[in-house]
């Protein structure tokens, strides 16, 4: 299947352009599956409730969530974004997973990072795996799970040991660690992941910077990298991969990474 | 502290030329931890059982274990070693602490690799963390699991939330991954990792050929290598930490590695 990612710089609190910007970039691209980074309806470095009021929308109803349905309409594809989510009173850092003829599913983030902790409640959605067929691909397990959650191990596991081919990961880095450790989140759990994050500064209010890494990243079931794109320009990279490599848990003929594991003595 | 690891070939089935090189090695060094490799007593390629019974040893009584007590009461440290594990009639592949005036504490690797399943017995000791004190350190916890337990990240997370400031990790690395995989443990823990790999070559009766990739390495709590050695040399490296970081789960003023886990979501 044709597999990938749009690494870009989401323009700050201006969901409009970013769903320019998007279209444009996808318009003429062939691929089952893209990955967009976290909150990119909105940016990152929120200052105010004012501004993650201004960036939000509701799922389905939202204008971000219809332009990325016509994308998946249009396509036959799978499409993840992160989005600034506003529901009711409260607002989430979320992905959405939409695919043709399917309810929008919004997974809520589960390890909020830093300053997200000030804007977003807590989660009340679980790491979740969802099918995805389309005229090329049948039944492929997508796991939901967005930036921070990756330095908690638990994340991927659940996700891998819920069925996961391939973790979606929507992301806004800006420690150096991730796209390292995500080399071993695939080997150790034998599946494929996504990382789609973005590029550029964003400046808040107050003048404080935070720099992003881009260096988006796809990983196979065997550690391998298949492609980590640039620090700093804008990429769409669709790779063709087999998810059917995520169903062998086998590391050798005396291992498996999901029956060796050994729950009897862990975490007590 | 001064902890640090011994790198080196153990003779293949020579117990008594591992010791005497252990100890000329070591015999000017000062340290307060040492971490040698896997089976450091017996060397790693087994064709038989005859093989495995004339490298084994019974713990405490063995005399690998009687050189490495020398050793831990003459520099009144701690030391962690490799075994080839005798007991009653089965062999294990086990760890042994050694620390002074206390009973030697042995580990029995739980997660075997490849042939291992078919000379040693399945673990029947938990992940364990031990406390170690003497003239420069108080109370340092000390954790052990064994080679091929770092691909499931349920070793490091578990034997971390059981208080483990240093995990020791004797290593026969034959696969190329778990150097780096190192790096996300430690970060993800919060934790000093010192990974005793060995070197060489050994060959079995079969004339097949396995190589191991030396590349000893500590980590310390935020995920830096403060050493990682070369592939094919002997070398002993000890380096001064502070176990105390590692006391510090925090990622930043927002976040903590333990206390921002949400078991609630994991592994359901």
């Amino acid at each position: 299947m044709k597999a990938g990612y749009f690494q870009f710089k989401p323009a700050f609190c201006k969901p409009e352009k970013n769903i320019e910007k998007i279209n444009t970039a996808l318009k003429d691209k062939d691929f089952d599956l893209i990955v967009l980074p976290e909150l990119a309806n909105s940016g990152y470095f929120f200052s105010s409730f004012d501004e993650v009021e201004s960036a939000s929308e509701e799922i389905p109803s939202g204008k971000f969530c219809k332009a990325l349905r016509v994308i998946s309409d249009e396509k036959n594809c799978a499409v993840i974004a992160g989005i600034c989510e506003k529901a009711g009173d409260k607002y989430y850092n979320s992905s959405v997973l939409i695919m043709p003829g399917k309810d929008i599913i919004t997974y809520r983030k589960i390890h909020l990072f830093y300053e997200e902790k000030k804007w977003f409640a807590e989660s009340d959605t679980p790491f979740s795996v969802h099918s995805f067929s389309n005229k090329r691909v049948n039944d492929v397990k997508i796991g939901m799970m967005i930036c921070f959650d990756w330095i908690f191990p638990e994340s991927a596991r659940t996700l891998a040991l819920k069925g996961a081919q391939i973790i979606c990961h929507p992301s806004n880095l800006v420690l150096p660690y991730c796209q390292d450790a995500m080399v071993t989140r695939a080997l150790e759990n034998r599946v494929f992941t996504i990382t789609a994050n973005r590029t550029g500064i964003d400046t808040n209010r107050e003048g404080k910077e935070l720099s992003f890494t881009g260096m988006s990243e796809i990983v196979n079931p065997k550690g391998k990298i298949l492609h980590r794109g640039t620090i700093e320009d804008d990429e769409v990279v669709i790779l063709d991969i087999n998810p059917e490599e995520a169903l062998d848990k086998n590391v050798n003929s005396f291992n498996n990474a999901f029956t060796d594991r050994k729950e009897e003595f862990y975490f007590k």
